[in-house]
């Protein structure tokens, strides 16, 4: 990477030089953002509102293989994953801090070009860059974000308020992000075997991209206030569908029903996982990374959301004793697991 | 580290079983903690206050060594580092998220005694711990933590306000944490050297614990209230005096004279640094770590400052063109140079 490119050297820069780089041409577009980047700590304003803060880190050879990864691509991703915590609590992000740990081998143009996918995301979301921590790593690429945002208490979307007949709904479709990543690792491995095939991801460009570049869904936390739908509850898609499944039933002491025909499924994603030989379903309930919403409604709701195009209902909530089941397309009642990454890596 | 003691598989527990265990016995103590850990994002509430909002990342081979440094410190190190930045701005924490990345190798004792040293911090800082992220590292451990806090807008200093004839304030004394960390290191090269001889540190707590369990300057800010004095900017000491001076100087667009001779030292400091032929000043104007407050006042609260045992007048504010300057002890006078760390590594 970046071998016959421009390379500066950040050592040269140093840390404050190389903020200051990355910092000086940030446009704040949040009338919460008081003070941004440049002091001890950013100061920031949400009158009337709940505020709401949420963190997570991503670390090179755990959560992202540079290999196939464009740093574009993993600045994009980096802000997301974040944002969609706050959509997850029906919440409006309005703020990020970024913190990265860079090795000092790293061209000042790789570190842009991270940056580049950081500010398109918070551009594009409206939210505002507001603070961060640039060290160098001995330990390849990290990233930590924290985004900030805030709702009105009123219409906060917790994990445990599911009640008994609700909807069980989710947005978009499932399972996507995970057979890209099996897709890229396949390439990855043709391309180490024999540096001169190129990689084959023709017509493959949306799997991919539910991998490379996912999107917190914004759109469906508007669309919901539009239709005047409150979710009882609500969680994104990181872990995989069961996963996050159970944690809203563990949290509301309910059990629920999920229907494995409802499960939405992108055709792509659906051949794909055939030609790896993989259960699609079971890349949907434990592939994770989707950042797709999961969420319940009462069923009063229920004219509301069929209507809706990308949104599915894929089950309901039951009593707690009743258990957390998959049922089948032949009718079978399973217990729902989850599994999350690890069944795929024995 | 850990072969003789108890050593739980984090593994098996897996990350939902490890954040359970770490956080289930969790008190929250701020009435502004709406919800904490356990959801999407944490709520929080700031009514009619302004919010701040500060992060900092913890490399192991970076900013920590194993070697010598105890789980526990280092916990509580990495709370007291982004508190020192919400005092920094005169306001008071109030919560922190902390996103850990763990070799999978370390046993869960190890994680334990680490979040005992943050919830230490926590309480002994009155700040909840409200959210994080944990995840298995390849590359070592990394620490990251958002602190956040709040101040009323007129109460806030910002770096970029001090004004020409404003006295040059700092709390505590300086360069001990710098001259306790070169301690620790001769100690490790001497028992790698020799793993039969012991660490000698016997008298030199007072620096050892500046390096390794610095305590944020909360009293400052609360002793800064009691006086009815308002700093005209605040700024703490993590790079060195040398460098923060020069922060809100440049920040301020204002010169300095800073007196050599007014520089805080412990006599601890001042002595080691002679057994290292270090000069004691170059210690604290370049060896960072010491997160005490650099501030400015006004001329007219000098009357409430130079009661106080614990803050030290070091110099003035000037303008712009006369240029940031260190008045030597034989009242030479030199350019103020910020050179952080790198000055020790050559």
């Amino acid at each position: 990477m970046f071998e016959n490119q421009e390379r500066t050297n950040i050592e040269q820069l140093g840390e404050f030089g190389l903020i200051d780089h990355l910092t000086k041409n940030i446009k704040l577009t949040q009338p919460g953002t008081v003070k941004g980047v440049g002091d001890d700590a950013a100061v920031l304003d949400f009158p009337g509102k709940k505020v709401l803060v949420s963190t997570d880190i991503l670390l090179e050879g755990i959560h992202f293989d540079l290999a196939y990864t464009p740093l574009k691509h993993l600045g994009y991703k980096a802000i997301q994953v974040n944002l969609s915590d706050i959509y997850a609590m029906n919440g409006t992000a309005t703020q990020v801090t970024v913190s990265l740990g860079i090795s000092s081998k790293f061209p000042l143009e790789a570190v842009e070009e991270l940056y580049e996918g950081i500010y398109l995301a918070c551009e594009k979301y409206n939210v505002d860059l507001v603070g961060g921590d640039t060290t160098s790593s001995k330990q390849g690429l990290i990233i930590s974000v924290t985004a900030m945002g805030y709702a009105e208490e009123k219409d906060i979307t917790y994990r445990n308020t599911a009640g008994e007949g609700d909807l069980l709904c989710v947005s978009g479709d499932l399972g996507g992000a995970y057979i890209g990543l099996q897709l890229l690792e396949r390439e990855k491995q043709i391309y180490l075997e024999n540096p001169n095939i190129q990689p084959d991801l023709e017509g493959k460009d949306y799997i991919v991209e539910r991998q490379l570049k996912p999107e917190a869904r914004k759109d469906i936390v508007e669309l919901l206030k539009d239709i005047d739908v409150k979710p009882t509850a609500m969680i994104d898609i990181s872990d995989g569908l069961a996963s996050e499944i159970l944690h809203i039933c563990k949290q509301s002491d309910k059990g629920c029903n999920l229907y494995e025909d409802k499960i939405p499924l992108d055709p792509m994603t659906y051949e794909t996982a055939r030609e790896f030989n993989l259960d699609p379903t079971i890349c949907a309930l434990s592939g994770g990374e989707d950042y797709e919403l999961l969420f319940t409604v009462k069923q009063a709701d229920y004219d509301k959301i069929k209507l809706q195009m990308d949104i599915t209902i894929i089950g309901h909530i039951t009593e707690a004793s009743a258990g957390c089941n998959l049922v089948t397309k032949a009718g079978v009642v399973h217990p729902l697991k989850a599994q999350g990454w690890n069944t795929f890596k024995s």
